[in-house]
């Protein structure tokens, strides 16, 4: 039987959330269906985070309201603080996200605090999700390289995730934030990660930047990785800087996975569709590395349907 | 002292035998020029192969004159029989590359003899080889799967590269000659070849139409491959097919290898120039996965400078 792959598709949040057009709550969620229509079966749906920070997930409530209410599906919200997971709670959500920068200097640059406060107060979120029943996931941020502080030391991801496990998060997504891992590192970092905790423990979140994150996911996979956080269209990064990348495209993972012989449960012509739905939502070209196949598969048929 | 990785570049032969715009000699010789200021040792120049079949490849005897005269590069021709052979060491050839496509309705399609008819005869080029003391490879092609017979047992790959070897052949080029190779494969195909002759033996020649040549790339040096063709900015295919993707990208190769800790001796901003000038001569677009890397930090670049 072959193994399962679990791709959590981030494009609602992580991939939407500095697009600068603003997507109504039924346009996302007429993304999420489409998604759901290729197979996906978890999302991080949205973020309660400050509204006027991100203005593009101000509705996260409504979006959490009208998202399909099925028990196959995990829908996760990503929350800042203890404010974020009060509305959090209040908007139903039962999978809380969190994001821990394990570098001081991003930390401070993202949230303006020291990674320890930031820790600090996710332990209480953690707490609190332990007391309400609710499903809890760290991000390790920064794991691979900060945008400030260069490569991060193995013993940094190491000891934030330990401190985040202890807290209650059950698993950790280990998250190549800016896009600068290498398959080396990558390699390096899941194994000693899977070594002290087991592959269950670990989604990888990965940013195409440079180009290697389908190269990653499958050095990860080789580690026994099995969770992958993927934006549909690769949507994602900053549209106000020409050339950078988004999130590793969700259609890009799947493609490899499923031709390898995992199981990932994804309709891949379906996520062809989803991507026509976020670029028309969204007003950008999108797609993922196998576009060009897609292209030329389509070009194919189109020709013998003459 | 970090492992070398080298680099074949088949932007001449593999790259450009089929593009539609005639490239003369002389803008060969100077795409192969900014190759070797990049730091490219290996080239695999030109081919032997009939002028009416391939007109791009008309002038090999030109370009061969027109290389320079260098102790630390090697060119490589393809010769596709004994009647190429001669045209080859008459131009000064030193170093021969045969392509034997393992399957029979391939190697029927592409020449019009069985694998066993082809095998013979590069039996007697091989013998020549030998006897003139000429370095010698063979391509073993559709090594993954045949557009015509489906995925390649590796078996079959197995047995003509010890044909192959047997022969003479100093080293075996394994191609995925349509890009539909898998990670997987490429493992289980790789790791045969290796455990049997010896990593040193092999050199990986990959397409990138379905995305994932880097993937399979790196699963092959991880296996103990340490010699790749790629062709500058992708550059392969055929322009009439809409999509089909061109070779595995030396400058997204390098790139890969380069980070990852490998030693190369490419210049990556030296690819780039070498882009531009094969843009030029082609009039394509052209560029690897990294290319949107690269336009980003040209942008930061050009900010920077203001």
């Amino acid at each position: 039987m072959a193994e399962k792959i679990l791709i959590n598709e981030v494009g609602l949040r992580d991939g939407l959330q500095m697009q600068p057009k603003f997507v109504p709550a039924d346009g996302k969620l007429e993304l999420a269906n489409a998604l759901i229509d290729a197979g996906l079966r978890s999302f991080e749906a949205s973020s309660f985070v400050s509204p006027k920070a991100v203005p593009q997930m101000a509705d996260a409530a409504d979006v959490f309201a009208g998202l399909p209410d099925r028990d196959d599906i995990d829908y996760w919200a990503l929350v800042p603080n203890e404010r974020g997971y009060d509305r959090a709670i209040e908007a139903g959500v039962r999978n809380v996200a969190l994001v821990l920068s394990v570098t001081d200097t991003m930390n401070q640059e993202n949230i303006r605090m020291s990674v320890e406060e930031s820790a600090i107060m996710f332990e209480r979120v953690l707490k609190r999700c332990a007391q309400d029943g609710i499903k809890s996931r760290a991000y390790v941020a920064v794991a691979f390289v900060c945008p400030f502080e260069g490569i991060t030391p193995v013993d940094t991801v190491v000891r934030w995730t330990d401190r985040m496990l202890s807290a209650g998060a059950e698993d950790i997504s280990v998250a190549d934030t800016i896009g600068a891992g290498t398959p080396t590192q990558c390699k390096d970092l899941i194994s000693t990660l899977v070594g002290k905790w087991g592959a269950d423990k670990f989604c990888l979140h990965l940013h195409d930047t440079r180009a290697m994150a389908a190269t990653l996911a499958w050095v990860a996979a080789e580690e026994g990785i099995r969770k992958f956080d993927a934006s549909i269209g690769g949507l994602g990064g900053c549209p106000f800087a020409p050339g950078a990348a988004g999130n590793a495209a969700t259609e890009d993972l799947a493609f490899m996975f499923e031709s390898s012989g995992y199981e990932t449960g994804i309709d891949i012509s379906g996520l062809r569709k989803a991507v026509g739905v976020a670029e028309r939502l969204t007003g950008l070209t999108l797609g993922g590395r196998i576009t060009k196949w897609w292209l030329s598969q389509e070009a194919k048929q189109a020709q013998a349907a003459q």
